[in-house]
């Protein structure tokens, strides 16, 4: 595996929004301003710390305003809020946000169930939203939703995807994610997807999140990073998951894909020991165990204590 | 990713002898001789049945010629049995395994811990057995343990490996495997060493096995196929682990990596719906849960169910 550009990759930490949202345990302020604080001293410097979204829908984040003044001053920190209209990144830029991540969804169907409307509509609002964002200089990136599969509908086609990045590119986010929504991308799609948008959008930041729920989580990380994603959303300890389908595991951990990377000679920033502890911390304050796999099994191969479990192959 | 050759990889199942001899709950003979019926009708025809070790060491694996007589008239069934001497290979035959696996560690330290010799011991071992096979035609193949990393030393240069493939290649085994017993393998690594293992050796047919210890798994199984692996070894529902690590994952799930491979257009002759009901099975009769992520989360893109769990990205 080659990397084509500087051996560098950035992690989003999205432990405080995408993990906590769909954790069953809701945790208080003060636990998600400690966690952004564990996060930012362990080198994660950029995080979706919140989402301006209905707090009818999304009560975990009814607190974003609160959280915000909590963190906004933390040295160092680039918080992302993530939102859904202009509502929500005008209520992002109120808060102090660095920069408001909309989202897109690239299948009608979950569009629909998940937005509210049809993917041109939620185009039309980012058209709107990236216009506002020039003019206050709060920075948007948009993430593209079910990039590689869709609960509802299966398959989306790459070229549904790449229509809706070409319909982005004029309004010149600083990153473009693709996010496997719902954990069924395989690392040859990613690698294909990441290649044609780079072909496509040579000059564009480019951002994968996935999630582990067949574990192919590390395998689209490394795809992506190989193909010339140079960023990848990741969260603690693997935090999140599914309500709806219990034993779900969520996010990539992001001591697992930091690991995973340094071992690769990639580097990240990520001070691997701190997010091993953040992580066991952030384990025990949702009283379950972590999906992660480095805070469990120690980071070699400085730990070398595993003895007998090697016995006979 | 692109595959060089024949869009084709074997799956190699474990779990009745690597899966279930790391298991906590020791299952009767006739538990694992069922579990190799349903792993067979799920299209697993080749796989690694039982070990022949001393059974003071492994008493997991004391059963190893009432099981073989049990399943070595299964019609299909290519059965593997593991070795680690001349007597166990002897055993092996006379129990009718139609091939023997035998290892060799390449690190030192983890060779006298384990195998309780130096590497070039095993290698003499493997010599006088390899001439042994020839002579009542049943052939092996070899495994080198720690090929990725050793618990005692740290990093195990790739050139040891690569001068231990070497010694090996003239005894003419069937295949030769890389393992990546303590699960610290990376893509890179595992890339890179599989390349220089094809330029040393391009007619032999190569194997890897990797554990998910740190949730590389699938990330490794993709980098050895995409650099010319033909055989992945693998094991149902992920079964196995290590006793002295509570929470570590096993070998990698085999749905989990039948799903992967099929979804990138690789064929392994697995029946995916038989796998993972197989897996379920096994779970139960284990009494824990499953470490395989396709079995938890369904067959994407047949199940079309996740509802409300991809609320708001």
């Amino acid at each position: 595996m080659t990397t084509e550009t500087s051996p560098t990759v950035e992690i989003v930490e999205v432990a405080p929004r995408d993990g906590l949202q769909n954790e069953q345990v809701h945790v208080s302020t003060a636990v998600k301003a400690e966690l952004v604080r564990q996060a930012l001293a362990a080198g994660l410097r950029r995080m979706e710390v919140t989402s301006f979204v209905n707090p009818q829908r999304v009560p975990q984040m009814a607190d974003a305003e609160a959280l915000m003044q909590d963190v906004r001053t933390y040295p160092g920190l680039t918080a992302i809020g993530l939102a859904m209209n202009r509502r929500g990144f005008d209520r992002a830029v109120a808060a102090g946000c660095d920069e408001v991540n909309m989202v897109v969804v690239a299948s009608e169907s979950l569009s629909r169930r998940n937005q509210g409307m049809a993917t041109a509509d939620s185009i039309a609002i980012i058209r709107e939203v990236a216009a506002a964002a020039r003019e206050v200089g709060t920075p948007i990136s948009v993430t593209i939703a079910a990039s590689f599969g869709c609960p509802f509908e299966g398959e989306v086609p790459e070229g549904r995807v790449l229509a809706i990045l070409e319909e982005v590119l004029p309004l010149a986010p600083l990153e473009i994610a693709f996010a496997d929504t719902i954990g069924c991308g395989v690392p040859s799609q990613v690698g294909s997807l990441v290649r044609q948008a780079r072909a496509l959008a040579p000059g564009m930041r480019l951002r994968c999140h996935f999630h582990n729920t067949r574990n192919t989580g590390l395998a689209n990380v490394a795809a992506a990073v190989e193909a010339g994603a140079r960023t990848i959303d990741a969260s603690l300890g693997g935090t999140g998951g599914c309500p709806f389908a219990p034993g779900a595991t969520g996010n990539v951990a992001t001591e697992d894909v930091a690991w995973m990377l340094h071992r690769m000679g990639i580097s990240t920033g990520v001070d691997l020991e701190e997010a091993v502890e953040t992580a066991k911390w952030l384990s025990d304050a949702l009283g379950k165990p972590m999906a992660g796999g480095v805070a469990k099994a120690g980071l070699f191969p400085k730990e070398a204590a595993l003895g007998g479990c090697v016995a006979v192959a």
